[in-house]
């Protein structure tokens, strides 16, 4: 039986073990997927050191591209968009499987659907394995949304894809018609950027990009952000000046997850405005409402977590139109081998990279 | 120079005094309307005791219906429907007026209009006088939605339009198409049974009344809700019972402005579900809210004050197509003429009515 190499994560604290796991036999429907690339997103790092719990043990790493190493039958005989599937191609999936006729599904939120099944999440039982990107293949479950990728596209932006990039795009839907809008992206960390390009992508008037990092809010200037807002040093009084009132925003994008960013920002939308919370999945202190407020300014705030498949599409259009306008290769830090993960994961927490990249394949 | 009776409020604590104030000359665009009831709105009430405050020297009531007495030059000729308007037609119309060519009126939002001019809420300031209820006349300003009504329709439930029911229409409109939807009200004084009653009409699958008072569950039953919920007295497990889940509904439809209700109605959403505030339009603690919960959930919750044009043409077919389906007439409390109206306050604030109604003709 073939063997593949794999990071078992057993929980925070103790160090990933790399063994040689058995490739199970594939079942009616599945793709066996041979990994190219897997960036670790915010929340592999979180589960790393603890900020938040995963079931284990359990392979780590969801943010992933790669080849078909095989299609077992019954499996899908083409992508979701309707092109062919062979040995080779070179494909992304959603992080998630679930079954499209669950009223979840049909109501647009398959990823909370009752049979979800979800890449980098589950744990290892038995024959129920190799659905992480820290191990060298991937086994895909059916009804799991699968899109092939042009060459062009770089494996480190490609990893990108399945969670930050599409997660973004459900942002984005959620937030509606962006065109002629004052955007404020809050948290410029990797969701942030590509929201960033995004929101100027769509039409936006003014893209503000509000972090209490220096070096980030850099970095936004060539994600497309017009506009920079440092709450740490700039006062309200900066935005008065440059927009002509106090609360400019008609969207607040939020992926910084802080308590504090998430009732100001509040406070800095116009009537009528929306703020997509997006990034604060992990437990913290309670959010401060006043509901009068909210209602007499007429605002909306809507929570977000995962995305759909029209998201996923949306990600997918996105990164291959634009992989070249925004420097989104210049996000993901190469760090090695799967051999060096658990420094890389070290790195990861440590040095507030944007995206830290590993290798799977070796 | 006509003369008109008006009750003239100048702060919480002081008995409104009758007074004859001059009806002044109509300039252009305006249209004079002789009063024919009044009803007392909760935040009437609120001004009164001082739970809010409002500009004064003022004339209360903006739960109003009227018949056309004089239309000035430049003045409408044809109501908000295209139907043309004469003297003596029995018409509603909007709280408010408002340039329809400002940015905010061109994104739905014309209540909150930089130039907005609402009836019941406006200082008088020389000629600028006569708008509000509790008066033989409103002067109606340029810009002002107006609709002809039929004459089925009774004085004291016509006069529920133009904040209730327009209102609640809003609440609906945010809350999105419901049929099929569990939906709760939470509420169910004035809006909430308004609520319950547009809520079944628009074919939802459950419509569950939510409130501290009996006597207000009762009174839902005739109003269209289904199912009946006490939260000082009923358990979450009576829901499981009732629908199989803690956490059954779709739509929430605040009204109760409770801060407890608005935290606990949240935690009965199911995922991807709404909660739309509209009750909380005076100034108490802070909501405390989980943004982990809502992220994961993919909640949202709404905040709503007032209405724009559709929701006021939706409250106008609404009341002329079911003023008689749900028992309207019965919410209204006639107490007498404006003579009685410190009296008549007092009886709203102490009895917890639905609503009280005025006389303003004579």
């Amino acid at each position: 039986m073939k063997k593949a190499k794999a990071a078992i994560f057993t929980g925070s604290g103790i160090p990933m073990s790399l063994q040689e796991i058995d490739v199970p036999e594939l079942v009616k429907g599945q793709v066996l997927v041979r990994n190219r690339y897997t960036t670790l997103c915010r929340s592999d790092l979180n589960t790393f050191s603890g900020k938040r719990t995963e079931k284990t043990p359990t392979i780590l790493g969801h943010e992933i591209v790669g080849t078909i190493a095989k299609l077992a039958d019954g499996s899908p005989q083409t992508d979701t968009a309707g092109k062919e599937l062979r040995t080779d191609d070179r494909i992304t999936w959603a992080i998630y499987s679930s079954n499209p006729k669950s009223t979840l599904a049909k109501r647009g939120i398959p990823q909370k659907a009752p049979d979800l099944f979800k890449y980098g999440h589950e744990a290892i039982r038995g024959n129920k394995t190799l659905h992480g990107g820290l191990a060298q293949f991937t086994l895909l479950q059916p009804n799991t949304p699968i899109l092939k990728l042009n060459d062009d596209i770089p494996d480190s932006v490609a990893a990108l894809i399945n969670c930050s990039v599409s997660t973004v795009a459900g942002a984005l839907r959620l937030a509606g018609p962006l065109a002629g809008k004052n955007v404020v992206v809050s948290g410029v960390g990797m969701l942030g950027l590509v929201a960033c390009g995004m929101a100027q992508t769509a039409g936006a008037k003014s893209v503000t990009a509000m972090d209490i990092n220096e070096h980030r809010l850099k970095k936004a200037k060539v994600f497309g952000a017009s506009h920079f807002f440092n709450p740490g040093v700039d006062s309200e009084e900066s935005l008065l000046r440059t927009f002509g009132r106090p609360n400019p925003f008609d969207v607040v994008l939020e992926f910084s997850g802080a308590a504090s960013a998430m009732e100001n920002t509040l406070k800095l939308l116009s009537i009528g405005g929306s703020a997509i919370w997006v990034g604060a999945t992990f437990p913290q202190r309670d959010i401060q409402l006043d509901a009068e407020y909210l209602i007499r300014k007429l605002l909306t705030i809507k929570g977000l977590h995962n995305y759909n498949l029209e998201d996923f599409k949306t990600a997918v259009a996105f990164v291959s139109e634009h992989h070249s306008t925004y420097p989104f290769s210049s996000l993901v830090e190469h760090y090695g081998t799967l051999d060096k993960v658990n420094e890389a994961f070290k790195y990861g927490i440590d040095s507030n990279a944007f995206r830290v990249g590993i290798d799977p394949a070796k």
